[in-house]
């Protein structure tokens, strides 16, 4: 492309070469958004065309067909074929009040107070845009849901990394509570540049469900410093063994500075239909409009109206109280299959994760492993192993953490339960097979 | 919430005082993002009940029912109701290669050269986070679509405008081609930080279809300069009177940097279901893709499915033939009742928009306007006293100029004609109304 001439212009500008064309954004670079990402590396296009996928975190089953259906009626509607208003349609709008307003203690105003997304991610990534400034800092905690640091990068924040404690490697029979927070470590997290922290739970890809004592100290913080609090609840509909689902923003003094995210994709098995909300005070929410406007104007119409015939009859038909039992059940036929090869695992309370312990895993010194792992972390090659030779996907941890604490991921892979029992049941039979890979323990 | 006490931590960080909870970023402001937009001050919700809506650029129509069947029978496949691929669904991908593949004189790649955005509008979001830094410069024409303007400033960029020269005043008969560019002007608008240029043919809103001439000015300067084009031909679908649609990514040398944007909303008058596209080479589609990807991860599944079934049956059904037609005759309608007005407009060679001279409508001095026009153009006057007295709604032009020349915008009222037959004919009568409003000439 180059010709190595430097033109100029009448005004005395000079101009670029014509050299390989467009320098991109650093944001991209900062934002760890030009490396392959895992879901690349692990997507079934590189992996044995048999392979059954726990990796990617959507279900191999639809959405329910009474939610579907609205869709069809939607379809047949001129307006819901056609632009929404930025905010939402009117009629999702009152479905999330009727539904969450109870839940979050409070008359919801439809006006202020809810903003329909396209899907949570675009949700979240809105409430950067709206909230950052250059350097402005964003604490999580890690393992972290990957897509928030590139998010925050790309609206100028800074990430700052709290961590879980994974359960110790001797314990037995640890559930995702044994992941743990240390309040003081995320007080010495705070600086002034501290502008938000994200809270997710349940936890993606952990499977913890925050409890009230850690939230309310992580409230604590919040007012302590004034800082926001992105609470990412997508997973709200998925919490198993009758734990309870607490909701910071019912805290007190909290609603001013929280913002609720939720998903029907995780909701309704719907993760492609890209519909999410978030719900918050009306002097955070009108910014995350002014931002979600400008970035998609709107979401997808005819969508949002069938999700809003969903959660006009989850109460009727009992459907989320089934659906938990569902997944429970998903839960419990590969967590089954951990426990007859002796693996550890944290019990997931909430979310449809499972982080299973393969520090035990060793496969022979001279396997032949793809370039693309090179320079990743040990759990990249044991998910790659599993992969090829147990027949079954699962997507590496340590994608979750930081550069420099990448390290502690590695002894976890994620495994996805959100797929059907029959699906499950060969993915635990196959796994047995992992026996013969284990490192002898006396 | 404040109670004056400033608090401070262990680590001696000094609190911030919990006064009215969290500053919004300063993008916001820059990007015009606060203020009331014209949107919504021309609301349905503001207008006369009957008000008939000539307002916002969306259809009172349906998108063709086989187009809808396509979208059924996605929602009953499974993984059509799932995440997609960010790059965009495959038999999308296809069918965009199927159709554009010929126009754009290429052998599209559809691994590389394609990327299905949730809306043109995310799509061209996407384009500015992936190549903007700090300051760098966007040329557009003024008017703009507004919509550019905050994109780029969330972005960190800076817009820069080049006017698009209306008619003259006595120009009798003209049409949207009598709108110039001076490509001097361009040429001086060039500087070191230029990045790239926006050039909207079909234009919204004043209906221009650029000349292959004004096109390879423009495409000139790209070479010479170094910077992208980004091609929003959204309304590529709808040019009149056989004016060819010329796409400036055909020019020589021109491929390597240019990312041409498409619309399904605008194309299968399904404006709320949230699907565009880009076109591009490898270079600019993977970074705006690693972008796309973090801001929305992808987009929604089954109107994808319905938009590839649109595109795989258009040619046999002489489908987007058949609807310039029937655009032709919308325009026809509403242009016929200017003329029996005697007022002045550019007729429209694409796009559905056409700007009425509304520098002859005069009101009584005493009118009683809301406050959310004060301080704006004498056209969103205009717009507000023709809706109100006359029943028809219209967008003041203003807004699609920058502050510093909004006054160039007030002669004009952008009037959209993607509205059925019937109603087209009942806004023409009333428009009649408006006769006993104009200034009366010698």
């Amino acid at each position: 492309m180059s010709n190595g001439i430097i033109h100029s212009n009448g005004n005395g500008v000079p101009a670029k070469s014509s050299g390989p064309v467009i320098p991109v954004a650093s944001r991209l670079k900062d934002g760890r958004a030009l490396a392959e990402d895992v879901w690349s590396i692990y997507n079934v296009a590189n992996l044995p065309a048999d392979c059954i996928n726990l990796g990617q975190g959507y279900m191999n089953f639809a959405p329910p067909a009474w939610v579907k259906k609205a869709a069809d009626e939607a379809l047949e509607d001129v307006s819901a074929n056609h632009y929404s208003h930025p905010k939402g349609r009117m009629r999702l709008r009152k479905a999330i009040k009727n539904q969450y307003g109870p839940l979050l203690n409070r008359d919801l105003d439809v006006e202020s107070e809810i903003l329909v997304t396209s899907g949570a991610n675009e949700g979240m990534y809105s409430v950067f845009t709206a909230f950052l400034n250059d350097g402005d800092e964003v604490i999580m905690f890690e393992p972290f849901f990957d897509q928030y640091l590139p998010s925050i990068v790309f609206n100028s924040g800074k990430c700052v990394y709290v961590p879980l404690h994974p359960p110790s490697e001797s314990k037995e029979g640890a559930t995702s509570n044994d992941w743990t927070i240390d309040l003081e470590e995320v007080r010495r997290a705070i600086t002034p540049r501290t502008r938000m922290i994200i809270v997710n739970t349940p936890h993606n890809p952990v499977g913890k469900v925050f409890t009230r004592e850690e939230l309310e100290g992580i409230a604590a913080l919040a007012k302590e410093f004034n800082f926001l609090v992105l609470s990412d609840e997508v997973y709200d509909c998925l919490v198993y063994d009758g734990k309870e689902h607490v909701r910071i923003a019912t805290f007190p003094d909290m609603w001013e500075r929280t913002i609720s995210v939720y998903s029907a994709g995780k909701s309704f098995a719907a993760t492609g239909w890209r519909v999410g909300w978030l719900i918050g005070p009306k002097t955070l929410i009108a910014p995350t409009l002014a931002a979600c406007t400008r970035i998609v104007f709107c979401s997808n119409s005819p969508l949002q109206e069938a999700v809003a015939g969903g959660l006009e009859q989850v109460k009727t038909r009992h459907f989320f109280e089934t659906q938990v039992k569902e997944y429970e059940e998903r839960r419990d036929i590969l967590c089954a299959a951990f426990d007859k090869l002796g693996m550890k695992y944290a019990l997931p309370q909430g979310s449809y994760f499972v982080l299973l312990d393969i520090s035990e895993v060793v496969w022979p010194d001279d396997y032949n492993f793809p370039k693309s792992l090179d320079g990743r972390g040990r759990d990249f090659k044991a998910c790659w192993f599993i992969a090829m030779e147990v027949g079954v996907s699962s997507i590496p941890v340590s994608e979750f953490y930081c550069a420099e604490h990448c390290s502690i991921g590695e002894r976890f892979a994620r495994f996805a339960f959100c797929k059907d029992n029959e699906t499950l049941k060969k993915a635990s039979e196959r796994l047995q097979n992992l026996g013969k890979y284990l490192r002898k323990t006396e």
